[in-house]
């Protein structure tokens, strides 16, 4: 494949943002920023037979989730994404037709939220296909919603339901017995093309100090980065998560999916209880869903519990801590 | 290795830029942005049995190129780098050591622009090591050095000799046969750990309508990336190309590493001839080499040509074209 080829077809034939001085076509892109706004950047990268699986995956799937999880992490940030590059290692074998088909869907992907593809690399790999992305965005001055925002008394919330995307793995990797085809597609749906959640981050940021996190590793594990990063302890509770209504027939361990199992790119805050039911409305207004799962509790040693009707764990990181707790 | 471990290893215990609100530790970075400037980034991937061996480089070199070839696009565009984050896929078999000596490496070439890390990814790969590094910089609004600046009457200049890191990568690969170590060392040490020409790129930002390029695909490649975005023709003479002066007595095929080599990481540029005995003072100056290597002739077909003393050649993006041109 022909690099300058490539960059010649991908690169996008108009721009949203006029603020783009030059794209794609120099060594380094340029834009302008806009008053009153900070710039936020992130980058991700996916790597073949470890974030997906190219036997199970279209081009498509692989370009759409890999800039899908990195404006997630903007909405994570309740910013709004503009741009986006993408560098691509690129395996001995690959056609030019899968490089167009994977930029292609990213183009789609980018056209919802009016982001323009300004630069990148694509180059030889002997190895398996590895994509990195970056994108960037803005946000009003002083409205990132950080880790660090979440406050004793604070409602904790997340944006949708947990464990599918998780289940859609153990879908595809033949560790659940797919029974009902419509349904493990919807499953798998979940894993390959998560949704980020862009508006409900747009909402967050108009609040007052609101934590948020986009849950790629595990609800237990980004509660712990806010329990940390804020020094507060939290409460959540198992009836509160919202999960698919057929999850628990699925597999004895859906609660692993929901707690540990990640990649479903929900956000998960906190905001301060007088706040909550403005918005909450807010939310329904704009049709975003929205749901209470814990609370924030008084500061001490950034632990996470779950309550499950029975008992109190600790949820660790990557998994329960089954001795029982002194609280 | 664990992630998390690595993460706070690499974490810049202080910043340069107080314009970071958030560096690394949430979803993304967030940063202020400078009134009267305009933002600058760039994404650069280097795969290891590609751009780089492993068997032949140290982690430290490896991390070292992987950031100064971005650097040096900010230089290309005349801007200053601030920003730097940086994707990892790491092959098992590689230890926390070999990572930390990688950021290591990068954290002292950064500190030289003082520039900071502000967020990344490290994931692991069951194939080669890819390294993406993304740079942000800065320049003031409208003082951008493009591609399509060239002008008929511009003076052509390059920042310092060519051909050097192609003899290295030749020591390197054991195809050019090391006779004296001292001087091989110095080769292959201009392949290893080219020096982004940041200040060079700085002062041709201060003045008007310069073009330009860093030269990673080779002299060649980048004189018709110039000639084709301004539509301009160029002329380049033989006897004005600097080279080192051992260059030629390692290898009769000398003259191809330095019109076709690649990656000196020099700059390559254009200014307008009324411009030019000022510029060079001014390089002169801050102790910048400087090399005027030829002339914009009239727009026309973007063509490059090659004046080696006999004849003229037509130089091609990767190679001569050997039949005479009519001129």
């Amino acid at each position: 494949m022909d690099e300058f080829d490539l960059i010649h077809r991908i690169t996008p034939r108009s721009l949203s943002h006029q603020e783009i001085e030059i794209g794609i076509g120099d060594d380094a892109a340029v834009y302008h920023t806009k008053n009153g706004y900070q710039e936020i950047v992130c980058v991700d990268t996916m790597v073949d037979g470890v974030h997906f699986l190219s036997s199970h995956s279209t081009p498509a799937d692989i370009g759409y989730k890999a800039l899908a999880v990195n404006i997630s992490d903007i909405a994570a940030m309740g910013g709004f994404p503009k741009y986006y590059l993408v560098s691509i290692a690129v395996p001995f074998g690959w056609h030019a037709s899968d490089m167009e088909a994977m930029y292609e869907e990213m183009s789609k992907l980018a056209k919802l939220y009016q982001m323009d593809l300004i630069g990148g690399d694509t180059v030889s790999t002997k190895g398996q296909m590895v994509i990195t992305v970056t994108v960037i965005g803005e946000i009003k001055k002083g409205k990132a919603c950080l880790r660090s925002h979440a406050q004793p008394g604070d409602v904790v919330f997340v944006t949708g339901e947990l464990g599918s995307s998780a289940a859609g793995l153990s879908f595809l990797l033949e560790k659940t017995p797919i029974k009902n085809k419509a349904q493990a597609k919807y499953f798998i749906n979940r894993h390959k093309r998560p949704t980020p959640r862009v508006e409900a981050g747009l909402i967050c940021s108009r609040y007052h100090h609101v934590a948020l996190n986009d849950i790629s590793d595990g609800l237990a594990s980004e509660l712990n980065e806010i329990a940390e990063a804020s020094r507060v302890s939290i409460d959540i509770y198992k009836d509160l998560i919202p999960v698919h209504s057929d999850l628990h027939t699925l597999h004895t361990r859906w609660e692993e999916w929901v707690l540990f199992g990640g990649e479903d790119f929900e956000l998960v805050g906190s905001i301060s209880g007088d706040q909550w039911e403005h918005f909450y409305q807010d939310c329904s207004v704009h049709r975003i869903p929205i749901y209470q799962i814990g609370r924030i509790h008084q500061s001490g040693d950034a632990q996470v519990f779950y309550h499950n009707g029975q008992d109190s764990v600790r949820l660790e990181k990557k998994g329960y801590n089954h001795f029982k707790q002194d609280r």
